[in-house]
């Protein structure tokens, strides 16, 4: 069926991608999110191939999506969740990743609060390992997601005005679309309070300013971050409130960008807070194309990496 | 295979279901009962459709029914527990109900502690929406296995008398119950506490009494209700023990009642609470019958609402 | 394909089975191990069975194994986490078993803190039942995939020396390995410190030390068991640190062993407490081989125990 397979074992970040690499991601999800449309939502693809979703931080949104993705390509799903300390009993992360290759899998999926957990797998297991999110550091099916989104209603991303708002220093989703977005040919603009934006990150290559009102006027695409509630208690943010009347997006900060800006956001919502009601539910938010591209993508991903090998 | 299909999207409650209706579900929930008694347990009636069980109250019996249900008619079924508060991180219902919808799954079974929840999630979503029970509410499916296993052991419904015991007030299992058998023709009469019998219930067309051993005489059907302990808290129950002496059923209190009576829970019990040992283990208890018939009612619901459209 | 199927419904501990069908179960193991190694791994043998994993004790690797083995052979898996108290709500073992079979599985895979709890419910349900592990009393998988691993290195069982080290008394792991090496002619030695050895054990017809270095100069397998670390608490073990010095397994006390001596562990491993990083990951460590094994064993008890009556 398609046969630009990207050839590699994993999908650790939006790093690792070349452009063309990306771009047959997305032109695969296309394809793909078709199924999920049909009467029978099921392709045979991966019959008999096993993917596990190891997850150390809860997720249901997150899990879901890989979860369905495998089952409609019909791999057998095994969910293990390792929140609970009992779960685990102390075992390293190393360990519970070799026990889990010792069963054969095709696909481990891992979320993990470290940045880097999902390397370390990938290095010892010959099954393939994708991110499902690691620390701060990349979420890389998010961003092709994100990717997909803009892609499908722009026609295209290069030359695009991408504006990032929120909490940057501590977001995964942040710094995976940076990097799939600039790699794409877009511009990244981030936004927000000083102390939530990285020092320096203009080396990644992005603006960075601390006005949302003036820094969308020139936007095709905003995307509106999550506001961790447990930030807070480190004293990053002030109050909930004040964070919303300086970077939530309403219709009223809204009111200067282009017609046909279009408004992203990785979910869950905290409405009210770092968007408004009004905002979600309008014309311009593709929230919901989003979460549908999601399973898509995470069908293309597991296509590429386990059934495009034959 | 079965040419009644029920026309409506969704199964929200007993309230909304016409007697033609519940004839067609019980019709067809004995006929694929068989069905878990052959060998292969499964019919490919439902491949490639998503089933997802969206639960806030945990409940392993109800989901391993609904999640088998799906299975054994070759759907993917999907758990998702959202009682852990970290689950939802503050999303609304709506959020969590346009999220699932996006990945476009064909029905979605919930259980919510607060009443309406499943009918403000139906009207978002394009798929089918079956009430697992919401609060004090509904619990439809509880219903219609109550009165299949009734039916198929008394061979009627309509003139027979049906007597509930327990706590009525907060019980959606006896306000679908009481609706599912008065529009299948049948008498209910409550038994109970006054504390836990709503004011006004007559109104319903139920009879009321406070005698448990007087009002089970003419019983052809005693449904026992589980007291929830956690009420007694709110001191609507004097003790566990004194709720036994007047309102638990033993084989000194079933003495008088017809020889051919029988005795239903929905479970799981509370032996020596509201049921004695030998009164559950006794002949006259289908309380078995009614998980194998939930299991059938289920596979029945599932195939009105997502196969019977083809 | 496998025509010597054992004749029993469950499998209850290795103390019911005979030599034969240990044999039997390694046998159609072997051959069921290489289904995990194809590109498509699964077999139809299972189709439309039913097989409910009921674990009223957290274990995310023996539930994984069982939920693999019972996908691998396309039986249909439903997992039931039963240790949250608000899930079985005060309903007694027999109520939950009693229910769980008039769902009609095929299989229930039982682990519970009670010794003897799956040999209860065996005797009410008609479905098989397969103990996961009951208290310290038996873990028959976890004994057939050790005697599996040993067989396939060593080619044979009778004569071998085998030598346990750890907490003997409160391990389910030595008990069933003590009778099933025993069953296939090998010689046990248990090693460990006083407190932690059943008074009277020489009368399974094992040999006992205290002197770990001393007891492996003979040893052909040596099984290194994971130190509970919540024993602790009832001052059977000094510390850690002290356990570790006399009855950990580390290179410079494995220096007098065989050349040909190989390591199991039924993790997960506490890596510098009972066993040392060094042997965990030398050559002579079968640790993975076990897990990959564990697989094939539990295929093979569900071939055996459903598959094989036809």
């Amino acid at each position: 069926m398609i046969d630009n397979a990207i050839k590699r074992k994993d999908l650790l970040g939006m790093d690792d991608l070349t452009v063309d690499e990306i771009e047959a991601v997305l032109e695969t999800a296309e394809k793909l999110k078709e199924v999920s449309q049909r009467d029978i939502k099921k392709v045979p693809t991966l019959r008999g191939k096993t993917i596990i979703n190891l997850f150390f931080e809860p997720s249901t949104r997150t899990r879901t999506s890989f979860e369905l993705a495998a089952k409609r390509m019909s791999a057998d799903a095994i969910n293990i969740s390792a929140s609970a300390s009992s779960v685990v009993k102390g075992e390293t992360l190393i360990d519970t990743a070799m026990n889990l290759e010792a069963m054969n899998p095709d696909a481990v999926v891992i979320r993990h609060p470290s940045p880097g957990a999902p390397h370390i797998i990938s290095r010892l297991l010959k099954s393939s390992v994708v991110n499902a999110g690691d620390g701060a550091h990349e979420h890389p099916t998010q961003a092709l997601l994100d990717l997909m989104t803009v892609k499908e209603k722009k026609k295209r991303l290069s030359g695009l005005q991408v504006v990032i708002v929120g909490d940057i220093t501590h977001s995964r989703v942040a710094r995976s679309n940076i990097i799939g977005f600039k790699k794409s040919g877009a511009k990244v603009r981030v936004v927000g309070a000083p102390t939530l934006i990285p020092y320096g990150i203009e080396n990644m290559g992005v603006q960075v300013s601390y006005d949302l009102k003036e820094s969308i006027k020139d936007a095709d695409v905003i995307m509106m971050l999550r506001i961790q509630r447990e930030r807070q208690e480190g004293a990053l943010l002030p109050s909930l409130r004040e964070y919303s009347i300086r970077y939530g997006l309403d219709m009223e900060k809204l009111e200067d960008a282009p017609k046909d800006v279009i408004i992203l956001h990785p979910g869950p919502l905290n409405r009210g807070v770092e968007i408004s009601p009004e905002v979600a539910d309008s014309p311009y938010s593709l929230i919901l194309n989003q979460v549908s591209n999601g399973l898509a993508v995470r069908m293309a991903i597991f296509y590429h990496l386990l059934g495009g090998k034959e």
